[in-house]
């Protein structure tokens, strides 16, 4: 990483680390079966718990989000199993691949890049399911290539209302712990996550967060698995160990995130990542550019994507910021390769560093040569100083 | 890990890991798609194939090394095909059951735990197989759960005295970079391998190596597969990049880990844990216990398997020897559950780190009532002391 | 340091120390007698004198920079003695406070706190000093308090210019590797530096360069000094050693942050920070705000001091963007505490945590109902624009 | 550091530094004039209240223990002033002579580096000072030279009984934290400490405890002092700050190492060096050889200083251990140049690092070719063998 100063990882993930996560996973590795490893684990199954906000079984792997999408599959789906899924974007996309791959058949809803999943189309689509063939409804809470949110309790009624059997799968890797998410009270059953972005670790734990109804599906889906088996795990968990090796110092690691996520508490990591979507948006407006996401309900408070004005090279736009200002943003992904830059504010953020990111980008364009106007970085600190103002008199209050 | 000092963690993996290789993990998650990261991915990939002695594929996961037994099966082998296992210990036993699992066929060469897998019978069971059955030959380097390790050349000679066209697939996880081994060399098809032992890296990283018969083989292979397919890291891999987000912060530490293996040179490293392994066998007889492995052949660097006297719990005296002298030994594992203690000596450890050790057993087994004679220490003391004479006077000449 | 987020430490320093420094000193202690330490001692000298720019003797204590103050007094006077020192701010105040109670007389030209240091006035003094009294004159280089630079090389030409056979003593506790500096081409015979600032490290490092005319003096010096003896260093320095336990972790920061410093160039380091002083100075005046300093060819590039309206508090401001905005700001210390708050732009530092800063500040100001006008951010986003493309065009050529 | 596997720092300080020591310092430096400071600084100030069992001003500078040698007589002592000090070794003989340079007379009463200070000795000097010239006695608690404890009751008594007002100054370099200390109760004036022995931390600060009479006399001294002094630092101390800027990364690790040490502690720490030294010892005597101390009841359980046999060199027999087995040990000092070595065994330490070191010594021998007896390393065995015993026994009843 050139350049003198800290560098503004402002990818939509891995996200910036705090000094306290990576000193937690700087210490000695430890024997995963000794007495000491069992603290360790639990707080770990029983922080993620609270993160997911679920009684139920939460899945704790080795692996990126990658490995928990196909873990949410293998665990509870049999081959020629139908599949119904949204296209949100890339991600979407990627889950879908992977489901073929695995031997299922998949059905895409189709839809823009612009915005979250659409409940009604879902609940058409099942309705017309009468032969109860779709297995499962999979949806990104947050599709981390375009900055779009998908109504996740309006699909749980979605299904609800077409009274369809479907199993209701999330992925949350992009949103857990910097969006507002309840897997037990919004019905989901199988909930995917990741370590690398809202849980401010660097990549290499994945996680599912498992229904009761999950858990009986699994009990006759056929799709052959081993390393991915919910059902090894839960013995040895239920004392705060593993089945095979742990990534330990990542569960170090993890366990000192949970706390920090606890001690600002939940609802104000949500409520701070809302403020600087919106910050962002005004900036993105003011520069006179347009948001990727056109649903306003469905703009995300995890990362910015910004269209770049056409005959611009959004990759060309990106070498700019990092190299004269030592910030990494985001890349458009497959249909809006070079089209978008995507900015990433989730994890650990606050105030300043959004304000350093957007005055990179607002730099940036000059730099670059990209038409836009001056005053986007203003925009957003009035922004964000109107909502400071609102705290204040709050807490005045 | 209570006690003042330095925790002694001699259980056979996890490893002590060095500082460097902490430190250099201790840094800020990188963009795994940005510039800077090809040089990380590289370096890592060209590593390990050095540590492999491979030109060919080397394929790095975020995972445990259960995945990478994962991986070796899934890319190569069809639902139904045989596949025959070798009972060297516990870990042999559960990959056979995890082949089960994924809906293999698998045969067991029985074995009674106390050596290294038998050429022989595996040639006599690879010339009966007329029909050619049998898909792939699976062997466990040094069985981790009992301290013997199958002689790899060996099994390659027996498959092609057998002229039979059978996978060589090579657990190596608890022998790479602490014992001699040489994938290309030896005509190994795939090599599974894992971070937290000889590699001195904490558990997260999993790693297969590949021939091109193997990859061949993957062509036609058709057990589902998505995250540990080996086609789609290949593209992505040649400029450094992977097709899912990589265990970044693990990454920087194997590249130190790798650095630090050739500064010492591997075959000095070999040399260091033949060493260690000869000294702690000199004081588990200078105690009068039996080491498990009873064939002089197979004993291992790595690690050491002792027998407890009749009548008394190893359990029991790895309890004393944790909560009095801060370290932590490894278990007996199923066969030989509460039977044997293992005693780790393989990755970061030098000769003082050994004394260390043994003399905590001494004192352990001391204070646990157990019956032995005093001295093993002093053996192993008077071993090494030799060894480094030796070394003395080879670099005087 | 409460918050999400990275703190902003923007006071003059102790400044933010980069990752590689804190990662460098992570790191056990060795044995500062044995062989491996004379590498670690050797590099930090003779690269300290890189950053002196001096062929000289360079004396590394362990201590702040309030010792090596009194080591550059105590090694060449005798009680007594007169020196003549500059009323430059706090800090100069607080080193003439330190020599009276050492038992030298001292006299104060007096200044205004708002620019460096008279060379003229300086020249006049020595002229009028016939018979040859004053035995040093103390200069402030970078006055921490008020964010004036002294001319170092004028003040040299003053003193040769009177003939007068004085002592130069420097303190560059704020400036050195921020500003340039030039202990030999300048004539210094004393320069007083700490760790904590432009050396990027935690405070408990101090230095003196020393020339050959300063050794002399030493040599019939009659303060008594024992800690702070040069002449006890020379010996063992030579080989790399230190005649008393030196700080070995904060030696191995000082040696990878001067490797940092050499990577990027000490001029690009030194343009980086007269380009965020500028920046920051057009931002203060865009607010309608004032710079301390009111002599243009002194601001700083270290800092910039900003006086608050009449009326308004600046410990009241700096407590809002604390708590608001996790950036600690530096205060106004005696003359004009309360009435200026202190913005440090030196160290590990780079553009967008500029942008960040001065964001804070302007958030700050509208929080705290400071009258002000909008806009300095964006003087500043401008400023800074401007100088990355002339440098964009100067690479072009 | 050459070799694999963990360096053994077996020198008596600096000393093996604890991960979550090295881990607290491994965090961002704050700003020292912050609200969030006065924690830090507080929690320092009354930690090592509880650690020198004192009620009275400790003060803490950056610096090394010579400064605090200086520091405690620069408050104290006036030019001329007369001081009786014990020559119990090379570093009673360095604290001499850093009072002679700063202009006071001393008077020392000769030993011979085998036991500590005679307190009848130094009651009979007293006795016969009836001018009262004789303004302080100084005593190095813990001779890290020799290993020799002085009786600091007994020397307390000897000055009551001899009725004379001198001040009673003690050095506990290497003793505090290590071995049994109680400033108040045993009527200690000022104490003397480090903090890279028995607090575990690097370098780089120094302490004085000091007694009301020692304040007292601090209004009438008059060498000069600025850095040193101690009247300076009561005021800001209160709150928590300090008057210059303090070494705010050793004073994270001091926070950290002080809950340590009350973690185990404080009896059982001075309990364990008493066994480590106790073993040693046995060691030392095993192999037939002499240990320096000659005073049973002077012998200490920080370090073993060890004489070689006539006519071997222990700088090379140091240099052995350092190169084969990865180890650091002492060095004689001045009298006992390369006459003895000494065995660290302070600190962050354990019996198992014991029992490692001791081998290493013993290995070191044989390949040196001194003239030793084999067992050494196993007498030591038994001694730990049996104090594990007789605590177990304890813990039972």
């Amino acid at each position: 990483m050139a350049g003198p100063g800290r560098h503004f990882l402002q990818i939509p993930g891995p996200t910036n680390v705090p000094d306290r996560v990576l000193r937690a996973m700087d210490m000695p590795t430890m024997d995963h079966r000794g007495p000491a490893f069992a603290d360790v684990g639990k707080r770990a199954l029983d922080g993620m718990k609270s993160i997911f906000k679920t009684q139920g079984q939460v899945v704790i792997f080795p692996g990126s989000g990658t490995g928990a999408w196909e873990a949410a599959l293998v665990n509870t789906m049999s081959p020629g199993d139908l599949v119904l899924m949204y296209e949100t974007g890339h991600f979407a996309t990627l889950w879908k691949k992977l489901a073929d791959r695995l031997g299922l058949r998949t059905e895409f809803i189709e839809g823009d890049w612009r915005s979250g999943a659409d409940a009604d189309a879902i609940e058409t689509r099942l309705r017309a399911d009468t032969a109860g063939e779709i297995k499962a409804v999979c949806v990104v809470h947050n599709e981390t290539s375009t900055g779009s949110v998908s109504p996740i309790a309006d699909v749980r009624k979605a299904i609800d209302a077409a009274g369809h059997p479907a199993l209701l799968m999330v992925d949350t890797i992009s949103s857990l712990a910097s969006l507002d998410y309840r897997h037990d009270e919004w019905g989901v059953d199988v909930t995917v996550a990741g370590s690398q972005k809202g849980l401010m670790l660097p990549p290499g734990l994945s996680f599912n967060a498992v229904s009761e109804k999950a858990q009986a599906a699994a009990k006759t889906a056929r799709l052959p698995r081993a390393y991915w088996d919910w059902a090894d795990m839960a013995g040895p968990n239920e004392t705060g160990y593993f089945p095979y090796t742990p990534a330990t110092n990542l569960l170090y690691g993890l366990n000192e995130a949970i706390s920090m996520l606890h001690e600002e508490g939940l609802d104000n990591v949500f409520a701070r990542h809302q403020s600087h979507g919106e910050a962002a948006r005004r900036a993105v407006r003011a520069w006179g550019l347009e948001v990727l996401c056109n649903t306003p309900a469905h703009c995300s408070g995890v990362l910015t994507a910004v269209m770049m004005p056409e005959g611009y090279s959004a990759d060309a736009f990106r070498k700019v910021t990092l190299e004269n200002f030592n910030m990494s943003l985001g890349n458009g992904l497959s249909k809006v390769a070079d089209r978008v830059f995507r900015i990433g504010h989730l994890g650990d953020f606050n105030d300043l560093m959004l304000m350093g990111t957007l005055s990179g980008v607002e730099m940036g364009l000059e730099l670059s040569g990209v038409p836009y106007r001056r005053g986007g970085t203003q925009a957003a600190l009035d922004c964000l100083t109107g909502r400071q103002q609102t705290r204040a008199e709050d807490a005045a209050e």
